[in-house]
């Protein structure tokens, strides 16, 4: 492309930000509908790219979703869940695993390297990454995992040669199984083991609404007390908790901020770093004011 | 366990191969009985593990086999081959990819680091470790490829950092699409581009055979010119030829030793290395005598 | 700021070129209005700041000119030119050395640093870094000197630390004298030593031109041949001649792109490095048809 | 030169010194009559590369002086000055920069260059060296400072790959703009910031005396709180204060000796770090006895 | 040598101790008949290598004996011992170090550089390793030492290049003279300050008993409190007692474990180093139960 | 001590060289009555020490000589020579080895410790520095050697930690037996291997003459050419031949100068670094004129 002078212009407003996020790694939790449509695959892929040549350090976790469920039918297995949360026995727990690592973080990378990076394609398992035990719960939902620690050894090695993680939500137990782990808890747990400046999780909503469907009431910070009390109060739909919870997570490991942004709109990264007010919601320790 | 004294006397007895390979590469073609049986599976990561403690720098690379089919047949599709190879149309690449690099590697993966080594799996598109174009041939084979490039740069940084890296035969193509490639030909390839100080080929036979099928005529020692002869003669069965193919492209890029060993007994690796005259059949770019 | 959707889709198409220039060396002449114009001046120091936050290690070489006379006259000198190159006696030379390495120089580092980057001021003597002879020619022009050799370990050190160098066109006599060197053949020699992978001189002017003044004649590419006989022919203007003899410079010690731009219009700079086919009059060793 | 026995024995008596303060940084303020005879000047020059060449890490820091005044009459501009301290509006402070960055500087720089070192020369707007803010006082006297921030990282930078800084004593202000700061001061800022072992303040008087004027009180070591007595008590003069309060905030910093020597005679630099009871006045932060 | 699968399982069984003394320092107290019997020393020597190629970082001290006695009567000189110790004249001094550092200790270098490492032999004046004073007693013995200071640094850069340091027990008094330490002291100091993981007393027994000379009262594990009180009881024997004060001062020091064995068998080193058991006395700073 | 101004002065005079030799390797053999007298040897303790701390980086070589024959007396044993040559027995060879390794060396060692450096003892078995075999001639001398290869690694790893090496001319046999291999040859061995600046040999007399016993036929300066043609006209005396053939070995290994001194008077290593003329005999690989 040949650019103008206002959009070289444009260029030189985004200095600020990519001098207050030199060096800084930012965790991107990548998931919905930006997972699904090509276009949206690919400028994510780009402004991660972006952010990388800028200076960042980004790390990308993900999970997987329809895709599970679409390949389980294909082998005539019926998806079956108990309070959204995927029952995962044996057979279960291996497909998710050969999806989640085998062809979803594949195409990530492959998609990042395409953009001219170099991205690596991680599993819990890869030099023990992340040690889970299984969930204890009401109901037995098999092999479904909860983090137990996270080794960031070979992500800070990556890190420091220029290589993007990507990372997929599969654990290893502590006699060698695969665990199903949710990956927005994988975000949070990573975030803030690694030191992150940044966690931001991709959504296919705006953000966290004080009363569920009303727009007017779109919240743009909250801190860890009142979303605590809003979780307690039932006031965010059960696909936002486990997003909210890692961003608590992430809070008190240490990450002083974490973002809940729209991943169906294009660039909606880019615009969460490069600006002041930034977009979606921001979830802090303690507020300002 | 208690050593004996004797049992000690067999540890010192090592010491010359130790530090005959201590910082060098030692390339495995992992596959064959040893990538099904448990017991073997289990003794194929501790000998590498072990390989890995005295001072050397091993890399796995694997293909699948028998799982891809078994994969397939669950989700209705009858597995085609056509002279050994697989056709492989763009559901049949999904899956093998999805069963190379989400189940077979991470299940070698956990393997390595139970037994107290840090692995990391890898596909030819991590980095773009492998770049394949679609192999030519009389018939369209679909998504199969043959290596165009490999960009070694992530191998050496993870020896580098002690990791032990586990490659399972996925390659990128030129537009980023999977492509299905030959394990052993990748093993050769990438033995010959790190400098590899060796390259073991394990199968389910001891090794190469005069006349096939006598066991009077096994070659312990054979150089590239007589194993050109012997695959031009058909004296080398189809199911060899590739082995012996990348032991000859690994000679050729420098590697001064190959060879092709049994995996169905334990430890062949171990005896490979801990021998003076080896087991198996080596390969060498010229005979001594 | 806050950036659109719109602005953050502009930041993704610098990527290329942010990839392709990343780590890479660019030599910039800063002279003509862009260093009197204070939005000009503040431009220019933007523009360099995010060449540099985005991975390119830019140099910046500069001279004075209007400021010297203007210092000159009120202490009572009036100053003299021949054939367009100053008479330099030794209180000139006083002068010369006041005004670029203690005002201009110093003037650029702050505004640089105001940027958020860190510039280090240097002039020909700070580690002998331009070596220099007095002139020869029919008229003798004093302290006028001509490079003989370039020490770029101290730009090496910068650069690694990640510093800005600002030089100034003073350099060091073989008596530890000071001498008056051109400013453009002091960028064009630094640019071919220290291995730059381009050389951008700012001029007041778009580029050159087949004949002058004919703005139909603009010439945006030109081969060191066709720029040779350009000069000889008388085609090029006197002011421009060091300018296009800096580029050959350049050119025949390696650098593989030299550009002549025109600084007296906002981000020149960014136009120039972040577009395929450039502004102004690029000169190459060879030209591709 | 060729050295007699003799003296080939009293390079060996400086074993000890060498040895204690190798590695060691040295802050020097550079002034008086040593910066104005031709003789005195080179010999400083060598007397610093010396001490760089048996391993000490020299800075030397430097005013201006008579020069300044000088080219503001050429530039017929009368200085003015209040207790001792010049009135410093925005054309004398552009004067008193170019004199000092642009000439004293790099004069200095060369000299030291010229016997086989490599010297740098900085003023605090380079890195931002020395942050500065307008000096409050009874009577406004302009552009003068007072430091308010010394970010050593280039010092710490250069000395590593084994130059010589060199830096003149002009600040930055917080809006960028330059300020005219009392070098001694400045001299003490940096030897408390970057750790030296020592601070030595040339004047052109052999030390503090007791009386003023009258030989026989001279005073060989002062603590800092009899130091502040004698300030408070009108006992030292008022162009000596400034250089005890430099050495004073040495002191503060860490530094563990401060000195104060006569530059007007030969090798007072080696005189001070070469011998047991050093010649000047040392001050140090609490006496012996 | 051919290993059979057997052997070779030998082999993996050492796995957990190489992963678990892998980069760890252990000292060694080299003597005894360890030290005469010309198999034992190879036997040794290739142990200690074997220790080095499988990640360990050996340290041998030793001391001299027999042969010290033997060149005094050659001398025709009459060794004289009081309680034990040897009374130490200026001319024996030199004969006890010439034994130790001229022979004794170039022997041992000689034998482990003959098994394909790389050692070092340095005696206590070497870089000032081992600083000592005259040790006071009732009787004066003349030149013999106690150990006032380790300097490690000489030790740390060796095994950091990948040498095995062998140290004789000579040491440097305070005006240079050398000093007659008992090496199992100084093998004691060394391993508390260099951070060693274990310390191995090489002697002519199994370890230590509870009654003297009662086979059935052997001690496999004692604490520091015991040992104590075992001295002070009696019930050590003499040559004993410095080797536990040598393991007293080892574990104060903080080496997790240390160990008496019987170097008058083979292997002894690796079946110490590579048992769940180990062999011989084990001393700690407390007892697990 | 406390410099006068003129002492001052004189270190002033050394500069050019220690900036000529900052960082260069220079072997010293040490020897002769340099080696007897106590003042001198501290002396040359001090000379070496001064050298090392103005940055240049000295190996020491020495023998031993007559403590040899006065150890073997004490022994009753009659030392016996043959041309010059000592006649080497096992037994004498010991003797050999345990005075110069155990007690010159660490002599030697001792007083640079004494003087403030870092020196470490080596024979050339440790990490087998000096390989030798069997030196062949009429008569069987037994245990002498000579030279097959320096093994230079723990040379290069001592220096760049700042210790000064002092070796001993005790060499390795091919099957690990102490060979007794003359020092001044090894000298040059390791001058020619390390890319020493200078070899300088320490004597008893001043230097070469044209004519054995006549002053005044004192040579200064000597090419290879020359030097070979006077050994073979026997104008060499026996006791300077090999340290003729030293020099010659290092020049011809690239050594650009080497030295031949007298160790007799004080300060003469000092005398010839610090002199445009140099002192004593210089042989050179050719003649300038």
């Amino acid at each position: 492309m040949n650019y103008t002078r206002e959009e070289a212009g444009i260029l030189v407003q985004a200095l600020p930000y990519i001098q207050a996020y030199s060096g800084k790694i930012v965790v991107i939790k990548y998931g919905g509908n930006a997972m699904l449509d090509e276009d949206l695959k690919r400028g994510v892929a780009r402004d991660v790219v972006l952010m990388h040549c800028v200076g960042m350090r980004p790390i990308l976790v993900h999970g997987g979703g329809p895709e599970i469920s679409s390949l389980m039918k294909k082998m005539g297995k019926e998806p079956e869940f108990v309070n959204g949360l995927r029952v995962t026995d044996q057979e279960t727990m291996e497909i998710v695993e050969m999806v989640l690592a085998g062809k979803t973080n594949k195409g990530i990378v492959s998609l990042i390297n395409g953009a001219g990076a170099k991205a690596i394609g991680l599993s819990g398992k890869d030099a023990n990454l992340i040690a889970a035990e299984k969930a204890e719960g009401e109901v037995d939902l098999g092999f479904v995992g909860r983090v137990t620690a996270i080794n960031p050894d070979i992500l800070i090695d990556l890190l420091h040669h220029g290589y993007i993680p990507v990372i997929s939500s599969v654990a290893i137990g502590p006699n060698g199984e695969s665990l199903n782990v949710n990956a927005d808890h994988i975000a949070g747990e990573i975030a803030a083991k690694v030191g992150a400046e940044k966690l931001i999780m991709m959504t296919d909503v705006p953000g966290i609404y004080g009363a569920i469907g009303d727009q007017s009431t779109f919240i743009s910070e909250l801190n860890v007390a009142d979303a605590d009390k809003m979780i307690r109060g039932g006031k965010i739909s059960s696909g936002m908790i486990p997003k909210v919870e890692a961003c608590v997570t992430a809070l008190r490991g240490g990450v002083p901020r974490t973002h809940i942004v729209d991943g169906t709109k294009p660039h909606s990264l880019l615009m969460e770093i490069f600006t002041d007010t930034g977009i979606g919601t921001m979830i802090v320790r303690e507020s300002k004011d």
